[in-house]
């Protein structure tokens, strides 16, 4: 681990209990009874404490989707070809994909990153190139990558971070694009939240059951294969793991020291959290549930880091997009703690008991 | 019935079929696994369908909020002096209160009408007046008021909901406000739902175990009194009901009519429905539930109109608050309709199954 990373790690701090208790009291002074806005109240008093300001904005916005493929592509575990990640990455960079619609909708930039696609991207502005490899190996062959691959991985996403700390970032997405990726998602799930493989593994882009049965052998194979251990992210990660959630690993690694809070997306950003969260425990506490994906295990996987979802949508599509509308949401709870009108600003009365506790 | 409002109720026709199967059809091409957007592409399509349009836009977005006063108040339901409902409605008019913090983030426009304030609102630009009377009258002495007022605040909601429709209207989100207004709520949900009135109230702005249990004896007085008819929805408006509810049930009213989304929020949204629905079934089908209210006794309601909401963030502040927030998602479905890119456009490869289907 270079040291680029162990002080990113090291630079996590717990939340800053002034800036929740300052939060928490203004959002009983509003106008409205207390309580009233329910998970918007509890959103607003969590970002303050990881942003340690009382009345936290969130100007700035971003998702980072990250791609790349995976060579357990080979024993057929989708019903897309491969040539699709990168055929994706180029519809993220024209604005036709539904990460670009919804985050131009609620004002987020898309940041797309190549950690691993199988072909040769052609450079593009919108791009940020971070290739580790053409693609992770077949994991049922032996590791998806090398633990230095892992770490690279990593690494990248958390330079992908900082250099969109310095553009501006108040809050950040995380996102994913990768043909056979919930193979991946479903081998870290099942052996980090310690539940069977068949638990944990869905019908991804939409593969029936003997297709999904298929699935699950693969994984289990590749456990057979490779023996994660569930005690070491690190291991699980290049055994099992992908490019791009190794990325995310670092993006979330990245923000949780810069303070800025992390809305994890899907299936895909659950499993990162899961490894991240194992490299560096109190990043726990810099991330939000932006939904709970359709895809099976995701609840696990959210029980698992103890985080409640914000949206059940029934999504299932990656890419950021259940996370980058979670996001309106977390601004909603921030917006109605900074803006609205306290019961004395306002010359409203307030509830008739609470006005008796103090005056008695 | 005035003719005005009997041609509002004719002119609600069924859902378009043409335009919802074609929005159906544009969801599958469009560069995401079918179905993988759940809950946006079922929204994308009925909206389809309400508006009578292939590719709905929503540009044109207002959240109408109604306030009124409740002579149940007499009874001690609340812990907030009547003199907040009024209060309010000035904190509306200066932009301070939640409902205005989330209309201004999400681009829609706040109506603020007075249905039945019961004091004196000085005139204000923003501030639609159609009193019917200060307040309706104390349910556990008599009808709440007559079915002449009741029909004369819901002909007052529907020229409301002309008057929007002029300055432009493509979706339209109900919100109240009335202290006290949880007791009829509840009154209404009860008789339409035939549950018990325990199972259907909760504790409003914050009440306790004891001050709920008055509560509950209060309205079930006013049931002894007044005998509301579940079968005659004008009915139970008169006895039980409120000024904004029949307001609510006008604008839902005048909404379909002309073929506009209507998107209700909480507990009394919930009830006004419950009564619209009564007078004009084919209304439902322009519903969409935008959240369910942490106010005991809205499930009851929504599973009635058999509606599903789209957010569960344990909001119970009325307003429109959690309606507003859930016009982002219902917008988010139709601009990934419009916006995003078909596998043709983005020359994306579709499903390996799908491709083999059509060339076989």
């Amino acid at each position: 681990m270079s040291r680029y990373l162990k002080k990113a790690i090291q630079e996590i701090g717990p939340l800053d209990e002034k800036a929740m208790a300052s939060a928490r009291e203004r959002q009983d002074s509003l106008t409205k009874p207390q309580g009233s806005l329910g998970r918007l109240e509890e959103l607003s008093v969590k970002v303050a404490g990881i942003r340690a300001e009382a009345l936290p904005t969130l100007g700035h916005k971003a998702i980072i989707t990250i791609a790349a493929d995976h060579g357990v592509m080979a024993q057929g575990v989708s019903l897309y070809p491969q040539e699709v990640t990168a055929e994706m990455v180029r519809n993220f960079l024209r604005g036709g994909a539904g990460i670009n619609v919804l985050a131009r909708q609620v004002g987020a930039r898309v940041v797309v990153v190549d950690m691993g696609v199988a072909s040769e991207l052609e450079p593009h502005p919108g791009l940020i190139a971070k290739k580790v490899a053409y693609g992770t190996r077949d994991m049922t062959l032996g590791p998806a990558m090398s633990q230095e691959e892992a770490l690279r991985a990593i690494e990248a996403g958390l330079e992908v971070l900082d250099q969109e700390v310095a553009k501006g970032l108040d809050i950040v997405a995380t996102g994913d694009m990768g043909i056979g990726n919930t193979t991946s998602g479903s081998a870290v799930t099942a052996v980090i939240s310690g539940k069977t493989v068949a638990e944990v593994t869905g019908r991804g882009t939409g593969i029936d059951d003997r297709q999904l049965a298929h699935k699950v052998s693969i994984i289990e194979r590749a456990f057979e294969i490779n023996q994660p251990d569930a005690k070491d992210p690190l291991d699980m990660l290049a055994k099992v793991g992908g490019f791009e959630i190794g990325g995310l690993v670092g993006v979330m690694i990245g923000a949780a020291a810069h303070r800025i809070p992390i809305i994890i997306d899907g299936f895909i950003s659950g499993a990162a959290a899961l490894i991240a969260t194992g490299i560096a425990p109190k990043l726990k506490d810099y991330l939000i549930a932006g939904h709970v994906s359709a895809e099976r295990g995701h609840r696990a996987a959210l029980e698992h880091l103890g985080l409640r979802p914000i949206l059940d949508l029934e999504m299932r599509l990656g890419e950021g997009t259940g996370a980058v509308l979670a996001m309106v949401i977390v601004e909603a709870g921030v917006r109605t703690l900074a803006q609205m009108a306290t019961f004395a600003e306002a010359g409203v009365h307030e509830a008739k008991e609470q006005i008796k506790a103090t005056t008695d």
